[in-house]
């Protein structure tokens, strides 16, 4: 008997999982039906074809990520950092007419107070951290990847990096794409993507830096096929410089680093990772699954008998 | 009577330069027919296109840009720096069977070995100074600006920086496009654009600054007109910051800048330096014209009695 079906919803894709009153996932389905692709507001539709034979599951439903936003179904308002679980249950909204709660997402700002936003991260966040874990850096790799500081299951801060879309908007339109192979597969984490992570690593400016992807194709110092990974290597590079040393000043040495994702990023961040001497753990890959049961249970959305064990075993 | 016949020849755009015997441009003409315009290497057509019925003028011509590249009409290898007048001129490249003759481009290699390089840029650089100068440090705004230490006449070392592409490329494909208004006219610099600017001349990751022109929007607290001025601002002021540190690294000590350029952008890049108390001269726009005299003296291709007055009036 299923007691959740929890769904993590973003901007291109929608995942569900359907989890027992364990909190075990027993099923998932996805679909390319994310907040964007979802047109004149038909996502009780999305949402059903997303479901299939599960629509007529009376498990309570509950989502976080993009389709909390303004774009999305309805808008559940960011919750300040720090933010903890019970900040989350208090920010929840329920979809009238469904059986749908939607989790908020959570904003804070930095040093220069300029906003910072995240959707979907702060749950993935909850199903990867224990109570018990204190201080403990995350790095959420992704289009737009999110670093956190979390202390005994408190999001305290957290920092976005356009990391991924730059790179795949310099890959496709920039002049640096012109000396790739076109569709070389990035995904490699050899000598090229290494020399990258090296160069991001030090001190630069990006638009400076980035710039070398063409030079030394140019002079024939990096093959075609190597471009993207290079150019990869040295963002993530930057990125993992930078985040570190703001988690330095909010009292995480950046010695060790949770990975929380699903997607072929993990690989390369933890590559880059154990190149700057970060210890790597990864989360498993259901986190967002596990949060969204967690959020669900204290919430009271999942009925007692059912969360009657209370951690998820998933 | 016409000396020479100078053209700046770039990657979109071609301009070509009369000059008369004492070195003052007495007509220019430009059109769409640069490097990437001009279909299966007919480049001969393109420049009688450009000249029009300056194309049977008996004076020699020499062109800079990209037309010397290896996309162009015959390459010209890279000089090294550190780069004088006679280095150039001892690149010099011409094209057989035709009364032109072509600048070469320079290379450098920055603080880690990545190569840098530039074409057309070293000609409005020696058009930009005078042999009495020492020690001036030149901005050249562009697609791809430019950064240069000059020591009497000397290009030391340079430095580009992708900051216009980059701006552009978010602009129109990323996601911070979404909450600006679709074209709106960045060209201000107003109130936005200062506080684009004072936030890039801050220390930071540009990566995650660039996601601010999101999330101020999406907080209400940057109009969607706004949102073009305020990313360039930040990319032109991180530009700044770096560049000038390049500079003070290299003896140049980043309070006076020589701004060398024609479009829309110095008036912005003179706007960002006043913000960050550095003193500008802007070098007249003709700086491409004096180079390509300069060089074309120096080369003996102007014939004496036109090059009589030796030093360029206009």
């Amino acid at each position: 008997v299923s007691a959740l079906i929890a769904i993590d919803w973003g901007t291109t894709a929608a995942r569900a999982y359907v989890l027992d009153g364990a909190g075990t996932v027993t099923g998932t389905r996805s679909a390319p039906l994310g907040v964007q692709h979802v047109q004149d507001g038909r996502f009780a539709d999305a949402l059903s074809a997303l479901l299939g034979d599960w629509r007529d599951d009376p498990a309570p439903r509950i989502a976080c990520g993009m389709i909390g936003s303004r774009q999305g179904w309805l808008e559940a308002p960011y919750v300040a950092c720090p933010a903890q679980l019970p900040d989350l249950v208090a920010g929840l909204v329920h979809v009238p007419g469904s059986r749908l709660t939607i989790v908020p997402g959570v904003r804070t700002r930095d040093a220069n107070g300029v906003p910072d936003v995240m959707r979907g991260e702060e749950t993935q966040i909850a199903g990867a951290i224990a109570a018990r874990d204190a201080r403990v850096l995350c790095t959420l790799p992704g289009t737009h990847s999110k670093w956190a500081c979390v202390d005994a299951g408190r999001l305290v801060d957290f920092m976005s990096f356009m990391t991924g879309e730059m790179w795949d908007l310099l890959l496709r339109h920039s002049i640096l794409g012109r000396l790739a192979t076109p569709g070389s597969p990035a995904g490699g984490v050899g000598a090229a993507f290494e020399r990258g992570v090296a160069r991001g690593l030090g001190p630069g400016n990006l638009a400076h830096d980035a710039f070398g992807a063409r030079t030394l194709a140019l002079m024939g110092e990096l093959a075609a096929e190597d471009v993207a990974d290079w150019l990869s290597g040295l963002m993530i590079g930057r990125e993992i410089r930078n985040a570190r040393a703001w988690g330095q000043r909010h009292g995480y040495d950046g010695s060790r680093v949770r990975l929380v994702g699903a997607d072929a990023l993990v690989a390369r961040y933890a590559a880059a990772m154990r190149h700057a001497d970060i210890a790597v753990e990864v989360a498993d890959s259901n986190a967002a699954a596990r949060g969204l049961w967690r959020i669900a249970t204290q919430a009271g959305i999942v009925s007692p008998s059912a969360a009657a064990s209370g951690v998820p075993s998933a």
